[in-house]
Formats: C-alpha cells, sequence, structure tokens
C-alpha cells in the first residue's frame, strides 16, 4: 500500500470514522482503523461491529492495499504533521511509514483480513431527508430513551415511517419524545435504532438542505451522505405502541412563555437537588403558575403569568424531565395539557404541531 | 441583616471569593461564603484557613449583620436570578430569604462567628506591580512547581525581592522555571507562596497595567486589588539556592525556531506515551536537530533546521518538561545551552533576558 493524501482532508476523515470506536474495546482489532485504497481514493472505517462508519477521500494511489492502524495514536499522528501533504506506505516488519515534510513515523499495524466485515447493503429503497432535519429529530427525541438497560429495546430510537411521515419515538417510562416531518414516500416501516448509533449520526449530519439517503434491511440501517456510510444493527423486539401511551383528553391547558418557566423550573430544582427526585410542586391557578421545592437547605417559591383555559390543579413533578423538554424545545409560547395529578402532562409547541412531549407526574401522598 | 445590591455584582463576587474555597473541607463552615455589610457595602469572604479572599461591591444596607451560606447553592442560586436587584435579608429560623422579581428563596445559613478569622495584616510596606506583569510572571513559573509533598516548600514559588527585581523561582529536581521584573524597591524579601494561593491570583488578575499591592509579613502574603484583598499562608523553610544550580558555561549553544521545535517535540513525544519517561533523543548537528523516539507502537524521526554555535551532541529528555517550557515562553526564537549529555539544558529568549528555564536530561545506558 501506498499512497498520498492532503492533512487537512485525512484528518477529517479520521475524525468521522472514529466515530465508530467505543476506544473501550479488549481486542485491539476493534481500536483500529481499517485504511483501504481503491481507485483514486482511500476508505477508512472504524467498527465496534454493532456500528460501522465508513468514509472516503482523494488520494493519489501508488500502490493498492489495506491495513488497520491503532485509530487514537494515528489520529493523533496525523493531527499533529504540518498542514501539507501526506505520504503513507507500508514497510516491512508490519509497520506503515507516514512521512510529511521532515517528519517520519513507523507505526506498526494489524491484519486488514482480520478487521470486522462491513454488511453489504442493498441500496434498493432509499428514504430520502434533508440533514439538517433528521439532525433535529434526534436532537429533539434522542433524550428521553432509556439509559438503563432493563428494557432493551427502550435504548433505542423508534423510526416509524408511515401516512407519508417519519416519526421519532424515544421513551424511557417516565417520559416519552415525538417528533414528526413529512417524508415523500409510500413505505411502511418500523425499526429500533441504538441511541449511540444516532448520537454519533447526529454529529456527522450538516446544517445543511443536503439530502441523505437511509435503507433499510431486516437488520441493518445505512444512512448513506456522500462521501461517508453509517451502518448500523437495529434492536431486535417490538417497540411499545405509544400511541396508545398519549392522552388525547384534557381537564386543562396551560399557555406559557418556554424561557420563562424553564428559568422558573431551573430555579426551583436547585433547592430540590438535595434528593433523588428533584421534586418541584406546580400549583396552576387562573393566571398564575406557582412553583415551590424544598429540601434541608431551605425552600423556593417562584411565579409566573400563564394563561388557563380549564379547571385549577395541583401537581408535582421530577423536575429533570421538564427541563429537558423545554431546553430542547425552540418555540417561544408552549402549551401544557393536563388531566389530574396523577395522569401524565403532554407539552406541545404553540403553534407548528410536528412534536409531543409527555412527561409523567410524581404522585405525592399528601396532594 | 438586610439589603439590596444587582445580580451582576452579586454574581462576580462570589466567584471571586469562592476561589478560595476548595469544596471538599468536611467542616461546613469552609464550604461557606461570609456576608458582612458595611457602610454602603457588602463584602464576601471565602477561606479555606491557608488562603482567604475577600471581595467588596456597593449595596443599599437597611440592617447591618452578618451569615454565612453554603458557597456552592448561594452562587448557584444567584447566577440563575434574572438580571435585576436582589434583596437579600435573614429572618427567622437561622435563613435568610432572596427575593428577586417574583423569585423567592429561603436558604438556611450558618453562623458568622464559627467562620475563621482572617489575618489582620498591616499594610505599613507595600509593593506595586502591575496586573498583568504579575499575572504572566505567575504563567512563566508556576508549571514547575513540584506537585508531590516530599519536599514541600517545592510545591511553593519563590518571590525574591533584591537588587530592584522581583523574582519568581519554581524548580521540582527535573526543572526549573525564573522570571525576573523590575520592582521599585529597596527592601530585601525571601518568602514562598503555596502554588494553590498563586493559581486562584492569577485567575483573579486581569490582563492590565492596573497596580496590585502586595504586602508581606513574616507568615503571610496580602496582594491587595481595589475591592478584593487575598491573604495567603507562607510555606516555612528555606528555598533551595537555585543560583547555585543553574550553570553559567555552556559547550554548545542552538538557535532554534521556538514553534517549529515545540512541534517536532510534540509529534516525538506521541510516539513516546508509551512509556512513563515520554523518552526522546536529540541528536545535534551542525545545521540540523534530529529528534527520535520509538516504543513498542513504532518510531518517530523529526529534523529542523537550527543554529549551532559550539560541539555537537546526544543527548536525551523527558519531552513533557521541554513541552511545558516551549509552550509558556512566548519569542519566535530561544536559545538552548548544553554542556554534556549529563549536565542541565538552560532555554531562554533569543532577544529579552529575563527568564531562564534549566531542564535536566535523562540519563542513557547506551549513550
Amino acid at each position: 500500500m501506498n499512497f498520498i493524501c492532503t492533512k487537512t482532508e485525512l484528518q477529517e476523515a479520521i475524525s468521522i470514522a472514529q466515530k465508530a470506536i467505543t476506544g473501550k474495546s479488549s481486542m485491539p482489532i476493534l481500536n483500529g482503523l481499517l485504511i483501504t485504497t481503491c481507485k483514486n481514493q482511500i476508505k477508512l472505517t472504524g467498527s465496534d461491529i454493532d456500528l460501522s462508519i465508513e468514509t472516503k477521500i482523494n488520494a493519489e494511489i501508488k500502490e493498492e492495499g489495506s491495513v488497520v492502524v491503532d485509530s487514537r495514536l494515528f489520529g493523533e499522528i496525523i493531527r499533529k504533521l504540518p498542514n501539507d501533504n501526506i505520504n503513507i506506505s507500508t514497510t516491512e516488519n508490519n509497520s506503515i511509514e507516514i512521512i510529511c515534510q521532515k517528519s517520519k513515523f513507523n507505526l506498526i499495524h494489524m491484519n486488514a483480513e482480520d478487521f470486522p466485515e462491513i454488511p453489504n447493503i442493498n441500496e434498493n429503497i432509499i428514504f430520502l431527508i434533508p440533514q439538517k432535519i433528521l439532525k433535529d429529530m434526534i436532537k429533539s427525541t434522542i433524550f428521553a430513551a432509556a439509559q438503563d438497560e432493563t428494557r432493551p429495546i427502550l435504548t433505542g430510537i423508534l423510526f416509524e415511517i408511515k401516512d407519508k411521515k417519519l416519526n421519532l419515538v424515544a421513551l424511557d417510562g417516565y417520559r416519552l419524545a415525538l417528533k414528526s416531518e413529512y417524508l415523500n414516500t409510500e413505505n411502511i416501516i418500523n425499526a429500533v435504532i441504538p441511541e449511540k448509533t444516532l448520537s454519533e449520526v447526529s454529529k456527522i449530519l450538516e446544517d445543511n438542505d443536503k439530502n441523505v439517503n437511509i435503507t433499510f434491511t431486516p437488520n441493518h440501517i445505512l444512512f448513506n451522505l456522500d462521501n461517508t456510510k453509517i451502518i448500523s444493527r437495529l434492536l431486535e423486539g417490538e417497540f411499545i405502541k405509544y400511541n396508545s401511551i398519549i392522552p388525547d383528553e384534557f381537564n386543562l391547558q396551560v399557555t406559557a412563555k418556554r424561557e420563562e418557566l424553564l428559568s422558573c423550573i431551573e430555579r426551583a430544582s436547585l433547592m430540590a437537588k438535595d434528593s433523588n427526585t428533584n421534586l418541584i410542586k406546580l400549583e396552576i391557578e387562573e393566571n398564575n403558575m406557582i412553583i415551590t421545592s424544598n429540601s434541608q437547605l431551605g425552600m423556593v417559591r417562584e411565579e409566573l403569568n400563564i394563561l388557563l383555559q380549564g379547571d385549577t390543579l395541583k401537581i408535582a413533578f421530577n423536575s429533570k424531565y421538564l427541563i429537558d423538554v423545554l431546553k430542547i424545545m425552540d418555540e417561544e409560547e408552549i402549551i401544557m395539557k393536563f388531566s389530574s395529578s396523577v395522569s401524565p402532562c403532554v407539552i406541545k409547541n404553540k403553534d407548528k404541531d410536528n412534536c409531543t412531549y409527555l412527561v409523567l407526574p410524581v404522585r405525592l401522598l399528601n396532594n
């Protein structure tokens, strides 16, 4: 193997392919980056078996071949090299030689044959969605995925395609996040993607209108962006029928300024931090919401103007769940709908109806 | 106690006084911030006994008094409040009430009498030095102070005033840093300041020409900046006679571009990271310096143009010590002076002669 490429492109490609590598594997080959030549380009691949990322850059190929190098060390070396052309070639003793200006590195490599095979995916049926829209959909839902593994399916995010819509859904037993966008397709898909995959995908997606192509197989999803392919296994099993969880009738509806409400809850939660429950209490009155919290350290009372339609209510929450939602939403005004102090609260934007958040209240003994 | 002040000033003052608080104390009072009213002002004091910081801001005092509040929680509350006037007053049940717009906090307080006494320092003899010069002197030397406590005196930095100069000196047995600046005084002082104190002082000092007043007592140093006073105990004992360590005769002198040399050494050290010694080898030839390093992972060879006066030399270093020095220096060209592969290397700026760095080489068996 022998090729020349630019430092800038190589550094960028390493940082993309590295996103699949957890760095925690006890198998050295999984901490490695596969470098393969392919006419006029080199391909870098990182993989932790569940998730693989491959990306291509232009290169002048002098001799074909492929090797695996330690991802972290190779990345650090390239990053520290001067901004110029880099020549990389295999030498004897299972090494590669990296030459850039007057710098010369010899680095032990591993064998390309030992690298895990990347699933070959037939891109027959593809869905197109602008990068920035998918990026936003992931950001709007990923925080609600379950962190613990008691129900593994909930550690993933549901990709549901039906009725010309793509719905992303995450839920963890305490809260739910649903974001929907138009998708020009008659197909129907139900797939659950690991949270780790989408977290890395959202870092690679750019804030622009260029499309990302998505392909599903029974076991895998492929995100195809120009020079980069991200392939992930799907989670096995059936996702929860989320529609049956979201109530559609309510006894009261509150309209509030999102940032003001967020500030009040964040301050109230400072006192609640003492305990694990982050407990805050909401008293919803005619034109006011009063938020209180107390602990051994003291107490806090916040008050904000709201618009109430329907009954008054006293209800308690884990403040973290409300803060997560209010931080991620982007409209100036939001709507909260309630039925009772023991029923879920549904939060939506006041204007655009493309997201739904649900938070379960905390049941108080003396309510 | 009852006063009104602005959120911005209070937040700024908390962040200054908090710098004395380690947050690790098992005595709750040492995690506390002392608030004291004094005509038209309030004074905030943080202390870990060795180091105390007090700072004043304007306030409308309605009732005099003093309390101690948990520094972290109080700081977080003030930071999250709206940008407006804040009213703080004592209430029953050992609490203070914090009111800002529609937010109301009640916070348990501790007793001001339990707060450690801050040494009262007679400011008879003061030394004046511009803030940015002292800040730079600290930054230029502090990294060389000893981290381990085997010789406690070396965990501090020597403040030596003599011959109308202030010298700051740090050394840890492997390297030494000395920075000197003119000081308009006939006095002679020798005091060793704990590294932690100077680290916090340098964060509070600003990058401007305003003077900081420095006062010494046999056991303490006081830095006085307008509204803020920083009082620290001195380390006990005699500092090492650093002048006898710095050689004044050499067999060769190298002139090199600082940033280029730094880049070469940083790259070479990537291969050296495998071991604890960060070992790199320098071959100093007529117009070239060749830097090499190797480990189980591979090897590296760097080459840079230099100007050599004197003999050629092969010498080895812990790369970390050279990197620390080259990063902190600011001139484009530097000078390195050597005598042999087992004698210290002295590094200076090519032009301005106000700093001296010394690094001990690593002795190689097969040199």
